[in-house]
């Protein structure tokens, strides 16, 4: 309803349709009148998100992922945005909110200033990537309600192009991970993680009960590039699509060999986080993995897209464990991706929001203005 | 006024304001509806731009500048666009009128579908890329009207950021060139066409009238690098900001050779076209100059943008003599240029359109809706 208000409110014009004579308030003339002008206001909370399933980990389990949500306010509209932050990634509930709450948004009265306002918040602190991107999501959804347009059509993307979004399968016993295989058969393709000596036996059980798409993630497992390159055509063998961060970032030269006898493509993770990260993974990758909570938010994440094409890289977008917030406006990217990896909010069982659906295993966008979700 | 009913026509739903209950019909179920549902309607019409004073060349000299004005109509909506064919670049009305007939734009219901209907426009046929723009430009003038907003508020830039314009003086006699720099005075930097035997000359005559800002255009006219290099000093103590083509394109080594040892930017004109021709201007120029009808229009020149900052290149946004359509089109992209050479709507006595000023020698894009024209 907001956005057609704000629609309704933009020009005092008065004008007829069908017959009647409307009254249009000035939008434009409102800030300037009267009322008090006020910028952008900036407010959040930290939320819990309760997995469905215990992570586990070598060295660790958790059953919660510690995020930060947050709203962001401006003449009637509310953008709504998110920070998640698994222990792994250096940021907390803490750090997120002494980030924010040094941010001064008040001195913005134009939310459509993205390069200004997101330069300012960059600059602000180094590191908060996690809580970077949850004001650039917040912006974002807030532009797309103002403008009445979900931003998968604001930047002129045809939303049927999004892919299939793989959905995990953590290393663990064989009957465990065939239990969750059969779980999953809602997904057209399964990320499994490698990475340790049972490389062959995860693949193998999985494939004794199904011929599902795979792509796989070592997470820098392989420290060997012929061991690597031997695993990628045995890989390949078994019908798996493209193989995740083979080995340590560090190893370059060897990742970048690896990349070019590989008969599969090697997609950057650990090895990225921003778009100036990209320019040491041409040519010794086949393609990166993008992911908001990293690349601190939608904007930086589509100039990474568009970098990437120019340079002939695959592109697939990723999350962490997340609500449908950050999920949907990862999604809102999707269609020029060539794999999807926003399975964050099937993972949680008190997702605040709903937004972008997978249907048949794949990315289904909507039409809802912004970052396309509702409070569920 | 059309805006206004675009966003009217938003809704189904009932909302109340001002005590009003207003009823709002539903743009999308129109377009399921008992209407005839159509796609974008596309015409256009040859015009000829008649040069305030005639353009002289080393062949040849002409008054007239041939374009196509074209129109995009949807859903009450109409958004314009332009292309403008210069001789020497290979189209004229005769094969725009044959490019832009053979479009088949109705099959699109969806003009914000960018990506699709702009690959089906590119890839319709080789060259044509001045005609391509005009398409692109034109779909960009309707999409921001559907949005309510102009393209620069859209892609998040502050307009405030667009730089000054510089203002071109040709080659010609000593006088005629006092005459026509004094005749320049609302400009803060002229661009100064060298590359022939007088360079010198051509910039003493202008320095023993005016310290105005001064660039050079060299047009790939110096062939050998050591000279190139002496002139690039000399230049620079005139106080010449920056030197566009100064070699044949084909001479690249020559040009990084140069690049490399120049104290002032190298920036590259005839070397590019397009996004993909970037790759190869990495390393040997400082610079691109973006030109809408060499690049095939708005959205591919915001890639170019995206890419040649990736590459921490400067950036230039050029035009050829152009109405007041493409020269605004063009200035939407300049808050994110370095310089800009958006002159060539000052350079005609018969603009159909008003828009983008020129104000102590600085673009000032306004606030109107898509590219930010009206009818004049």
């Amino acid at each position: 309803m907001k956005t057609n208000r704000r629609n309704f409110l933009k020009n005092t014009t008065l004008f007829t349709f069908g017959g009647m004579v409307l009254p249009q308030l000035s939008y434009s003339n409102m800030k300037k009148g009267s009322l008090p002008q006020k910028g952008l206001q900036l407010s959040f909370e930290p939320y819990n998100l309760q997995l469905k399933h215990v992570f586990t980990l070598a060295n660790s389990s958790r059953s919660t992922t510690p995020v930060m949500l947050i709203k962001i306010k401006f003449e009637g509209f509310t953008g709504y945005g998110e920070a998640s932050m698994p222990p792994y990634l250096g940021e907390t509930q803490e750090t997120a909110a002494k980030f924010l709450s040094r941010l001064n948004l008040k001195q913005f009265t134009d939310p459509f200033r993205l390069d200004e306002i997101l330069e300012y918040v960059d600059n602000s602190a180094t590191g908060n990537s996690a809580a970077k991107a949850s004001v650039d999501i917040a912006l974002h959804d807030l532009i797309g309600k103002i403008l009445g347009q979900p931003w998968h059509k604001i930047w002129g993307f045809s939303a049927e192009n999004s892919p299939a979004t793989s959905f995990t399968i953590g290393i663990d016993t064989n009957e465990v991970v065939k239990q969750k295989v059969h779980e999953a058969s809602d997904f057209s393709i399964l990320k499994v993680k490698l990475g340790r000596k049972n490389d062959k036996e995860m693949i193998e059980t999985i494939r004794s009960i199904s011929d599902v798409a795979l792509c796989v993630d070592v997470n820098q497992g392989w420290k060997d590039k012929q061991h690597a390159l031997d695993m990628v055509f045995w890989l390949k063998d078994k019908g798996i699509e493209f193989v995740e961060q083979p080995m340590p970032k560090e190893m370059l030269d060897d990742i970048a060999w690896l990349t070019e006898n590989s008969p599969l493509p090697i997609i950057a993770d650990e090895a990225l986080q921003r778009l100036s990260d990209i320019k040491a993974t041409i040519g010794a990758y086949s393609g990166i993995n993008i992911k908001l909570m990293k690349c601190t938010g939608m904007r930086e994440a589509h100039k990474m897209i568009n970098l990437a094409r120019a340079n002939q890289m695959k592109v697939m977008i990723g999350c962490m464990t997340e609500t449908s917030c950050a999920v949907s406006a990862a999604a809102q990217l999707s269609p020029k991706a060539d794999w999807a990896d926003l399975d964050g909010n099937l993972l949680i069982s008190n997702d605040p929001y709903s937004g972008m659906k997978v249907i048949n295993g794949k990315i289904t966008l909507n039409n809802l203005p912004g970052i396309g979700i509702n409070n569920s």
